[in-house]
């Protein structure tokens, strides 16, 4: 038997697959696929169908697509997606009270299911770890969930409610154009205020600090063009209305310092709203996931005097038999698809 | 003999025709065409090509289409503009000493022609008002220019310098987006940190505030969508990751509203360091052009004591026999048309 956990983002969709062998997991797959809602949503059942296996299967949702602008509200989205999916086989939906509730419950009431996927990951890490503070740092935004005596104590349910309780910050390691982090930045002796334009991304940000590698930068370039560091500083320096033949290289690092340094700084309000609020002693162990874990969320959170540092990739070695970066990178995926299995295995 | 003014920009090219007839000016005609480089670069000379008139005429061209991210270069930009144009009829190029070279000479060296279009406005003004302010709040940009003793007095002479000095402003009425406007906004009793995603642009807020109408909005919709009060409604609400089942219509105003106080304090922010620089007193004549010269400009500058308000489009109707909105729509293409035909008549 196949479990399938599905992560259905806007801009990705991540797909972590579990056999399960009477009480045995006997193999892990997970893969993530650049599916930009806004520009092919017609095409997603296709892509489902193609990419799941054939094999008997029970599949496991979680999503925030639902947002995408492609979706004239969100309970069109939420059906869009549940309908493409439960056509393939039957399927649970992680609804934003923790449980598992079958696709045609969820379609009833699809704002109970819309933005949960925030809830997936905590959700597990809740039955190994049962006091953390969980920061996952994705693509386009960052999730902070404290854990305490083994529940989730998120304050926002929706992501409005998230927004406003630090819980949910939209500033992410790949896709967040530079001129919603910064209004001007440092140059030479002046402060420049910044083009509005979609120039450049977080992900060039990234490259060029050597905290990615191109063959890592998984999104759409703003321009359509290449993924190399020369392609990045070019995009970057159009930040200020410049190009290579105007700025240095130095020039740009030192931008894109700055942008790095500011894109802590978004993090750790959000983790300082959440500490304060719940009262997160320095101590709490700290689990971190996502592309952006190691130089967004440990740099923050660590600078913040926490030390007790945990990957939540490491966490089911003992399961799994290995660790995966992977895991990290697709964690409410992998998160769905474990609880599933778990679930499963003690039928 | 037909005089051909372009503006040749990154989102609009704008093209103003004045028929000369011997000492006289016997027609205008003006027009603004929604041609977004970045997508369609390559398709530029047939749209020239297939807008401009087949009589005799002299073409007066002025541009910021070369900071369009389909060029990897300023450079690059310059030379596939200039060469489109260059080949249909005799082309003057004015450069940023407020010169017109021919298109040749402006070729040996392309960055004295780049971003030169905020001159050309101010140019012609300063024969008519020899000291003001001169503010073109347009569809992405807002360029603020003082004018002393008949000279331009603009210490910026690049898109860089211009922005470090406040004379360009990265803000417009049209396509600016807003996650660029705001980092959070008040909303009920919390302040919420907004969505950095493209999901809503400053035309659904200037469209739900009656500053402009449906058929005005000339840019692309960030979802592809409509141009309704509706359409922008559901746009803005997801700035903080809503939509209209969670807010009503009465919530979306007050966060309309509040990016239109947050443009409006942008271009003042720039007006008070030109205004300080340069010494501007109050009682300084202010010459207003572009899409947002009402709604945003000029609230701008009444409220920082300025009352000797000015449009451009009325300053030449002694001139042209009357006055029309197009000409400050299009002030810089007009400008180039017509200082062109001045000098043509006194040949």
């Amino acid at each position: 038997m196949l479990i399938i956990g599905l992560d259905i983002g806007g801009a990705y969709t991540k797909i972590a697959t579990i056999k399960v062998q009477g009480k045995k997991m006997e193999a892990l797959d997970i893969s993530s696929e650049y599916f930009p809602f806004w520009k092919f949503s017609n095409q997603f059942p296709q892509l489902i169908r193609e990419r799941l296996p054939e094999e008997e299967k029970l599949i496991g949702v979680t999503m925030t697509a639902e947002l995408a602008d492609c979706f004239s509200s969100k309970e069109e989205g939420v059906e869009h997606i549940l309908n493409s999916v439960r056509s393939i086989a039957k399927t649970l939906v992680l609804n934003t009270s923790a449980k598992f509730i079958n696709a045609e419950k969820a379609l009833e009431s699809p704002l109970e299911v819309a933005a949960s996927n925030w809830i997936a990951a905590p959700l597990l890490i809740s039955k190994y770890v049962p006091n953390a503070l969980f920061i996952d740092v994705g693509s386009t935004t960052t999730d902070i969930i404290p854990i305490i005596d083994g529940n989730l104590s998120a304050l926002g349910r929706n992501d409005l409610e998230r927004l406003v309780y630090g819980e949910l910050i939209y500033t992410g390691a790949f896709r967040t154009n530079l001129a919603t982090i910064v209004q001007s930045i440092p140059f030479g002796d002046n402060i420049v205020p910044v083009s509005s334009e979609y120039f450049s991304i977080t992900a060039d940000v990234h490259l060029l600090l050597d905290h990615i590698r191109g063959k890592e930068y998984s999104c759409d370039t703003p321009d359509g063009r290449g993924k190399t560091k020369e392609d990045a500083l070019r995009r970057i320096s159009r930040l200020i209305c410049a190009d290579m033949d105007m700025l240095d290289e130095a020039d740009v690092m030192c931008i894109a310092n700055h942008i790095y340094k500011k894109q802590i700084e978004q993090i750790q309000k959000g983790l300082l709203s959440v500490i304060k609020r719940q009262d997160i002693s320095r101590n709490t162990p700290v689990v971190l996931a996502g592309t952006g874990a190691h130089f967004l969320g440990e740099v923050a959170i660590k600078q913040l005097g926490y030390s007790d540092i945990r990957y939540f990739e490491n966490l089911f070695e003992k399961c799994i038999g290995f660790s995966d970066a992977k895991i990290s990178i697709s964690a409410p995926a992998f998160s769905i698809a474990f609880l599933l299995a778990i679930e499963e295995m003690v039928k």
